[in-house]
């Protein structure tokens, strides 16, 4: 078997080990000190069919059902030219292609004078449902006034600044970036695996700037996981596979531009959580603070999880039974005008480190550094995200309990037919 | 029911939820604003068994089959009194007892007027086969020259410092610490909740020190995992269910002092891996570092796997096939008087971080805080770790591409029987 037609096949990762003997010989008889075929193993099963699609009228990974890990990714752009950038699309939506069906970054030709195509990790893996979702930011377009590839004119009104939250932490390192790719797998390897790939295919046109891994329990339960506050996030989520709801709250439209018809935008808010302080809180505070019950996920005072939110209702003193300044009443669609966003948040946890303590008794020591990773997607997010958290960041009682310490916000545009790279409308109208 | 019932029956998380709606309700009338019982979901299937016992002659979490993820966390003791330290174990030894069956850590009672006896988000999830595993450091025994516990005669020559090893660039917060705890799981929310429980257990006595997440791939797969520099890791790892080499290599046996009869000792080293570098190394010269074939895991000019290191064979002009300073070789028993430790390490992955890289083209930016958790157990450490790694920090070839940035040792005490605290024989014994 040939070079070429291994290639042509686009054996999977598990299909190269089993099958590619024969051809992986002959192509090193040149070095005795090559690697060597492997005999294919008796007892491996057929990898299931656990992918993801990659070509389509959107990209996966928005309303594709959440996977237990993801890791994100974020780059600076240091090329000057604008057909570096076009190359690396070309690239990058190439290799995500094969990626997500659970193939190597590139086909392998185990040359020994030569670095691998790929890094290896994921050999034998199974495609864990992987998607690779990409997004370009404002300084794609315009950064510190410099329109560096023609393309200031083409940004979208709608991939706003993000204006300054109250209580807003964020450094700078550890959110922006004029690229993103959002790597989503039920397995943290895979995810990882992904954007380290398609980080080496961007060498010499674009640095990682920052990168941030997660998880959320149990993928395909179905049911709302719970976040590190202990209660279930995402009761009130618009619901994915209504497409109804999705071409009117998340989808761009006529609206757009044409490279962003089908596609969304994604704001990342990185979520520390003081979890000792919150643990330390009585559970009926704790349940007020949210607005729901912590162990049904009920609307205070109601039974079930999907209970109606009834934020009118009075206690025998005439206070409100979910209080004004609750996290759900703040976040609810009726007290935004309709605005709804798709959250598709994961937790993170990056272990401990110095903190002072901004509450009674002002301990100093070690703390978790662990919160959420905040990811919602949306048609348009000066009347998604923007207009919904500019209350919440002054009023919501939650904040005492959080910090966002960095921020991003990307176009991602629509999804590509086999044969076009994502983003090519944005450069070919040009 | 019962408050005093429910607690006797030990409901599982999930059995909580579908079978205390009563009791819970009960517990409730005084408080408009509490909790709201959940009614049972119909369609939530039996919880599968998927525990690991935690009662037993050794402790779980040392030749269990590995996890997919750990939480690994250290603990600076701040009492100045023994007998704390001795309430600790065993609230600790109780609430993991509890944890590892998919129970909540404490039975809750659900009083709103109260912190939460359990931060709730493992509420509803499997089990996830976790273990936790206690290790007491150097420092319960004597620190900074000071016997603080009475217990300095105690110390067992095993747990020794461990020397300053070449090339190591040890942050001091990262490592070392008073008791730690390795949870693993098989999902990452029901390691870290675990240690979030017991760290609360801790309050007063004992502060958190460092943490640090991992994960390894497909838990289960009978086969060997591969590590972020793509190779298979673990290969030449002693056989965790031959309990007459565990016995031999594992196991604490009669020259322990009691308490550490059936017990292990465990190094820790968190290896940051330059990936950026090892992935622009020709695939030849990545296979003569290791001294294995990449995919097939053979030893370089072997077929499988598992064929026999064979350190003696040269090519045609006299070389050693496996190189002198690869690090396979340095690693091998054969090269170590027989020395063999149980590696049970795991991947990390905090994202990336400011670097000054020391390869041409000595470039400066972000790279990814990744590598290895290492984690091994051996009957004593002087014999196991430190004689391997002592030739192994001078001249391995692969340490071009690690750095050892934190290390602990802990000796991890047998196992409890139920009714006993894990280190209890340590403290009677005195």
């Amino acid at each position: 078997m040939s070079a070429a037609s291994r290639d042509k096949q686009r054996p999977s990762r598990r299909g190269f080990l089993l099958g590619a003997a024969g051809g992986l010989a002959a192509g090193m008889a040149a070095n005795a000190r090559a690697a060597t075929p492997v005999p294919a193993p008796a007892a491996l099963p057929e990898a299931p069919a656990d992918t993801e699609p990659f070509w389509g009228v959107h990209q996966a990974g928005i309303v594709t059902p959440p996977q237990s890990h993801t890791y994100y990714a974020a780059f600076d752009l240091v090329t000057a030219k604008r057909a570096e950038i076009v190359a690396l699309l070309q690239r990058w939506t190439e290799a995500a292609a094969r990626l997500t069906a659970g193939e190597t970054a590139a086909s392998l030709d185990l040359d020994p004078g030569k670095p691998d195509a790929d890094s290896g990790e994921a050999m034998g893996l199974k495609p864990a449902r992987l998607t690779l979702t990409f997004g370009f930011g404002a300084g794609l377009f315009i950064k510190d006034g410099k329109d560096r590839y023609g393309l200031a004119a083409h940004r979208p009104a709608a991939l706003a600044d993000l204006p300054r939250f109250n209580g807003d932490q964020l450094q700078a390192a550890r959110g922006g970036g004029d690229l993103a790719i959002q790597a989503c797998a039920d397995d943290p390897q895979i995810a990882f695996h992904a954007v380290r790939q398609l980080a080496r295919l961007a060498y010499g046109a674009a640095d990682i700037r920052w990168a941030q891994a997660g998880f959320t329990p149990e993928p395909g339960a179905k049911r709302t996981p719970r976040n590190l506050m202990g209660f279930k996030d995402g009761t009130g989520n618009p619901v994915a596979d209504d497409a109804k709801a999705m071409a009117k709250l998340i989808w761009v439209g006529d609206e757009g531009p044409d490279w962003m018809r089908g596609g969304s935008y994604v704001v990342m808010r990185r979520i520390r959580i003081a979890l000792e302080h919150w643990d330390r809180m009585k559970l009926g505070f704790q349940e007020q603070t949210v607005g729901r019950h912590k162990y049904s996920g009920a609307p205070i005072g109601l039974k079930q999880e999907f209970d109606t939110l009834d934020l009118d209702t009075a206690d025998k003193d005439g206070n409100p039974l979910i209080a004004e300044n609750a996290h759900v009443r703040l976040a609810a669609a009726v007290s935004n005008d309709g605005a709804q966003i798709l959250r598709r948040g994961y937790s993170y946890n990056d272990g401990v480190n110095f903190t002072a303590e901004r509450w009674p008794p002002w301990r100093q020591g070690m703390e978790y550094d662990a919160g959420l990773l905040f990811v919602c997607y949306q048609r348009d997010p000066r009347t998604g995200f923007i207009k919904i958290f500019d209350r919440m960041a002054k009023f919501d009682m939650m904040n005492q309990f959080v910090t966002h310490t960095a921020g991003a916000l990307f176009a991602c545009p629509g999804g590509a037919a086999e044969g076009e790279f994502i983003g090519q409308r944005l450069f070919t109208s040009i």
